[in-house]
C-alpha cells in the first residue's frame, strides 16, 4: 500500500489549485465567469467493482450513478457525462444499460473514449455539473452541537452483493446493482448543511473522514442507525463499515430539520482524542473499504 | 470489429445533445449560462498507446499532451484536468512525470480517481477548457475553394516510435513520447478557420474525416507534405498514414494566411466520387490508424 499511498500523497501535492480542494472532497468545485462547476470522475474495474459476468446493464447504471452520487454530495446539478470504456464481450448490454441510466436522470452523454484493453474491464465516467447553491458543501463544516444525518440505511448494497455472489435469483439484488444517487436530496440540503459527502466506503469511515476534515468527533448513537429490514442482527455492526449505499452523510446546525426524509444518527462534538465514537467509545475493528 | 463499430453506433445514438456533436468531433462543446466549455476525455493503454517499459513519465506527459490537443484543435483555453489512473510498478516516475506536465502547459489537476487493475496500465484524462471564440471550431466547415494547411510535418512520430522500439537511445524519440499540443496556434487559428482539428489518426485518415463531415473533396498535393528531414523517401507515404504527430489541420478561405507557421498542403473542392484526393487520386493502401 506504500507505493499507493505515496502516489495519492503525490497527486495531493500537484492539486494545489482551490478548486481541486486538496483531492480530499467529492469534487472539483471550479469557478468559470460566474458559474460555478462541479466536476467528478470515478472509475470501476472488472472484479474490483463489480462481479465477473454481472449484467453489464447493471454496471452501466452504477458507473453512472456513483458519480452523480459525488455530485449529489455537492447539491449539484447535472450537465452531462464523459465515457472512458474499453471493450468486453457484451459491448451492446452496456450501451443499451447506460441508455437507459442516462435516459433516467435526465443526463446528456457529452463524449468520451472507448480503446481496447486485453485485461479487466476498466471504465471511467467524468460527470460535469453546475452548483445551485453557494458555497457548495464540503466534507469539512461540521460544527460541535450539529446533528448529524443519513438519507436512508446502510447494509443493503452489502446483503444484495451477498445474494448477488451467492447466485440467489430469488433476491433482490438492486441496492447493490442500481444505486439511487440523492440528486433531489443533495439540491434540497446544500442550503442547510454545514457538511454533506455521500457514504460510499462504509459509514463508519466515511463519518471519520468528515470528522477529520472538520477538526471534530462524530458521535454516533448506534441504537439510532438505518438499517435494512431484512438484516440480521449479527450483520449490524457489518452494516456500517460495507460501503457502496450512497447515502447522504450530512450535518445541521442543532435545530434544523432535513427538508427530506432522512435519520439522526449522533451530534458533533469538540474534538476529543478518537474522530468518531460509537456509542460513547472508538469502534473496533474496520471502519470501510480503504481505497485510494 | 463488427461489436466495436456498433458499440459506437450505440453511443452515437445516444448522444443526442447538439454539445456531444454527434461524437464526431475531437471534442464536446457545452454552453453554460453565457460560457462555452470544451471537454474531452482520452484514454490509454500499455502496450497499445504506448511501449511496456517506456518512462513513466513520458506517459503522463503524452496523456496530457494528447488530450490538450484535443482543446487545441478547438481553439479552447484548458481549465483542468481530472486523472484516471490505475496503479503500476513505477507510480513515483507517473507523477512526477505528470507535474512537470502540468506545470509546463500551465493546467490544474483538479481530481480524478486512483484504482487496481491486475491488467495492462489503463489511463484516462479528461480535460475541461473554455472557448476563446465563438462559434468554436468544427471538423465540418471546410467550403469549396478553401486552402488546406498543417501545423507541421507529419512521419516525425512514427520515426521516433520505430528507434524507440528498436531501443535506438542515441536517437531522439521524443516527438512520439512527448508531443505538443498546438495550443497557442489553436487559439490564433480558431477566429479564421472554417475547420480545424488536431492529426491524431493519420493525416490521410483525418483529413478523409474532415471531408466527409464537411460534405467537400480534399484534394492533396503530395510534394507540398511538409515531411521531417530524417524521413527516408521510401517512408512518404507511412509517414501521411501514421498518427500521433498532434499538428493542428484545418482549412481557411482563399486568401486568407495563418498567422502562425504552416504548410499549405491541398485544397477543398466540391464534393467528387471521393471524400479524398491525392495527387488527383483516391490514395491506395491504409489512410491512417482505425480505432474508435
Amino acid at each position: 500500500m506504500s507505493g499507493e499511498a505515496a502516489f495519492i500523497a503525490a497527486l495531493r501535492g500537484l492539486a494545489t489549485h482551490p478548486a481541486a480542494r486538496g483531492l480530499a472532497d467529492d469534487c472539483a468545485v471550479l469557478e468559470v465567469r460566474g458559474e460555478t462547476l462541479v466536476l467528478t470522475h470515478d472509475m470501476m474495474v472488472e472484479g474490483v467493482h463489480w462481479l465477473p459476468g454481472q449484467d453489464p446493464a447493471d454496471v452501466a447504471w452504477k458507473l453512472l450513478a456513483t458519480n452523480l452520487s459525488d455530485l449529489a454530495s455537492k447539491g449539484a446539478e447535472p450537465l452531462g457525462v464523459l465515457l472512458g470504456y474499453t471493450l468486453a464481450a457484451d459491448n451492446a448490454g452496456f450501451a443499451g444499460g447506460l441508455g437507459a441510466a442516462l435516459a433516467h436522470f435526465g443526463v446528456p452523454l457529452l463524449g468520451g473514449d472507448t480503446v481496447r484493453n486485453p485485461g479487466p474491464q476498466t471504465l471511467g465516467l467524468t460527470a460535469l455539473g453546475r452548483a445551485t447553491h453557494l458555497p457548495v458543501p464540503s466534507r469539512s463544516g461540521a460544527q460541535a452541537g450539529d446533528g448529524i444525518w443519513i438519507t436512508g440505511p446502510v447494509g443493503g448494497a452489502m446483503l444484495a452483493f451477498e445474494a448477488l455472489r451467492a447466485g440467489n435469483t430469488s433476491a433482490d439484488t438492486s441496492a447493490y446493482r442500481r444505486p439511487v444517487p440523492r440528486l433531489a436530496e443533495g439540491r434540497a440540503l446544500a442550503p442547510l448543511v454545514t457538511a454533506m459527502m455521500d457514504v460510499s466506503d462504509g459509514l463508519l469511515l466515511d463519518a471519520t473522514r468528515m470528522a477529520e476534515a472538520s477538526g471534530a468527533t462524530f458521535a454516533l448513537d448506534p441504537s439510532a442507525m438505518p438499517l435494512p429490514v431484512a438484516l440480521p442482527p449479527e450483520r449490524r455492526r457489518d452494516a456500517l463499515s460495507w460501503g457502496d449505499d450512497y447515502e447522504l452523510l450530512f450535518t445541521l446546525p442543532a435545530g434544523i430539520l432535513p427538508p427530506c426524509p432522512a435519520h439522526r444518527i449522533g451530534t458533533v462534538t469538540p474534538r476529543a482524542d478518537a474522530p468518531l465514537l460509537l456509542g460513547g467509545a472508538p469502534p473496533e475493528g474496520p471502519l470501510g473499504y480503504e481505497h485510494c
